[in-house]
């Protein structure tokens, strides 16, 4: 009965490329921030979700379960009490909002702050999807370099006096203190008092993001930022992508409430799906602590297999600092290796890695880093994928050489 | 040790006012899609997401579920088979692209389709978060005036005439034709080619809004637009929320793959939550007709008492429509009553109700017209809640008459 529409004149323009058809994962995905299929403690999930839809299903008959547009109670108080604990966060439940995910944390924090022409400032390499949320939006996100450390104190104090000079107020400063993405260093409390001098001293709020915060192998780490702030200027965000699982799509965003009204009055999607934090909640009181523990000793197994692989593989050719927690690797190759080349090329052979580029502000600073996430993959397919991924490099780039284990030992 | 940081200078311009601080639900709560309390399945719910897990429970370690960024498969299939049976459209798992409630893909539409200063045609009295997702993107919503059919085609048609003479192109056209919200009306199958003619005459798509439509008193119904389109022009939405509950934030989008892939291009959510996804699935492929039927006729005896009240308390001064299917009526009194001032004077007395303006794109034909949700309350709280209303409107506007209920018999 019907011709078909042409939309060419309809669609709106700058939109990014249609989406090919989903293929299914690659054998060797060391991408995204899927995490150990063996760990998701499937049981206790079942537990949990049986316990609070006897108690409290009816409630799903409302949008927000009697809860409010903040999020299940019960979750927000949960929260609360694991970020007074590991984070050294007091808060209250009124200054806590549940989110679709940490990415939903950010696109409100960017909606709440952000206009096209904007600059913000993040860590020179970063959360890939933090940087894209924020071009997409027409901001100018500005790259301060890193070292072991984290973001450079010194670099960061001297892009703000130049922007400060340029008249140009960035909107927020991003930054991932403890496990940062990727390059998994953890910011010592000095540094961490300094950042907070610099946000005094130049007027501009801080989203701290604490995705990966809880998956340590060291329990020990310096309180959060939001914990050393007494005041407005540190949002924080945090998941349990990365410490329950990734599909749930549940995170939170903690600020003050004069923010957090602000906020609300932004996010209009009726809530996040209500049966996930119901089965979080009632999980993680009783849970959390020894799941996240067991998970973390799961994922160091699987970072040590990976560097052990990218040692005997790669050998000197390629250098990383080993973290501390998280579930990535951050590798630099010899200069000459452009990681999107090689990322194409290891498409083709069924592995998946992040090109520095993706993971960084500016091209040309990650353009021979590569970001490596063993969550996932099995430690066979960790150290097959590494291999394979080893001699892609050594056909195009003539790097690592052959017998790199026996040169590197 | 840190000094609040004043945000003045960093919020963005035009954002709405702050949220206050969330203080429960009215004890007359007629607004909301909120459901019947008594009717969420938790028995079947919990055997469901029990089963679900215990058989792919460890596939939640991934993004997607391994099923890609459309959505669990057997959702998916089970929409493809529910959107046979009832609305007639035939599609297949590549067209369904699962969002986090209908809200969501109202706003992926919009991102597709509009920039500020775009126009879109939309049914006069429509769902208000539609009209003000657009509003709030800038885009300029034109309201066609209805009938008890309907949009009025005629109208529509004279109007599109005015535009192209202005060289004004309509990006789209969103319509509830079953169980138009708020007025309940069913369009004619004569209407709906009418309005498929028009499409192909001025070249716009049709944005097609069955949240409703799988809650009918009565099982006849047209089939859908979407499913008279045998091309590209009906871009079809639907919802659990209001047959299944609410809170659990699942809808989803029907489209042809090549507008469904650019969607997924801008979709950047990492997927709707994955419990809700794979309880809804394994429940509904089971239980999805049976739980229908029986909410369908928990909420006409609702409805009953609704216009019973409202016949005994409003008389003669109330006019409506009975819908055959969902959750609300669509009430006009006397044109001097104003119902924004009502509905603020019904909320000092525990009564929320929705006026008309706000379910509108022209506050002057609605402004004596207002919205009653009937799912949610229960029968003695619906008469209880008209009962004052109409005490309330009467105070302040005179109408009813005392006894109305007396002159009308």
């Amino acid at each position: 009965m019907s011709t078909d529409l042409d939309y060419s004149g309809l669609i709106r323009s700058g939109l990014p490329a249609p989406m090919p058809k989903w293929q299914g994962f690659p054998k060797y995905n060391f991408i995204g921030g899927h995490n150990d299929t063996n760990s998701i403690p499937i049981g206790d999930m079942i537990s949990a979700v049986t316990n609070v839809l006897e108690r409290e299903g009816a409630s799903l008959a409302t949008y927000g379960l009697q809860n409010g547009p903040q999020g299940y109670k019960p979750l927000r108080e949960f929260i609360v009490s694991k970020l007074a604990q590991r984070s050294g966060i007091i808060t209250n439940i009124d200054n806590i909002l549940i989110t679709s995910g940490s990415g939903q944390a950010l696109d409100l924090v960017n909606t709440l702050l952000c206009e096209s022409g904007d600059t913000v400032l993040v860590e020179q390499f970063s959360y890939g999807s933090a940087i894209a949320r924020l071009r997409k939006i027409g901001v100018n996100p500005i790259g301060i370099p890193l070292d072991n450390n984290g973001i450079k104190i010194d670099l960061l104090e001297s892009k703000l006096i130049e922007l400060r000079k340029n008249l140009i107020k960035p909107k927020y400063l991003y930054v991932i203190p403890t496990v940062q993405n990727p390059g998994g260093s953890i910011m010592p409390e000095e540094n961490r008092r300094e950042l907070l001098r610099l946000s005094r001293e130049f007027d501009f709020p801080i989203l701290e993001d604490e995705c990966y915060a809880d998956l340590l192998w060291n329990s020990k780490r310096p309180i959060a930022l939001a914990a050393m702030d007494n005041g407005n200027r540190v949002i924080h965000c945090g998941s349990f992508s990365k410490t329950i699982a990734p599909a749930l799509r549940v995170g939170y965003l903690v600020a003050d409430w004069h923010l957090l009204s602000q906020i609300l009055a932004v996010k209009n999607d009726s809530g996040t799906g209500a049966l996930e934090q119901m089965m979080l909640a009632e999980y993680c009181v009783n849970h959390f602590d020894d799941h996240v523990n067991k998970l973390s000793s799961t994922l160091k197994d699987k970072l040590e297999t990976l560097v052990e692989a990218v040692k005997v593989y790669f050998g000197t050719s390629a250098e990383f600092e080993v973290p501390e927690g998280g579930i990535f690797l951050w590798v630099s190759l010899p200069e000459h290796v452009d990681t999107i080349r090689l990322s194409q090329l290891a498409a083709k052979e069924g592995i998946a890695i992040n090109p520095g580029p993706e993971w960084s502000t500016d091209t040309k600073p990650a353009s021979s880093k590569l970001r490596l996430c063993f969550g996932h993959p099995s430690k066979k397919i960790i150290e097959e994928g590494v291999s394979k991924l080893a001699e892609i490099c050594h056909q195009e780039f003539g790097v690592p050489l052959r017998g790199a284990n026996r040169i590197r030992s």
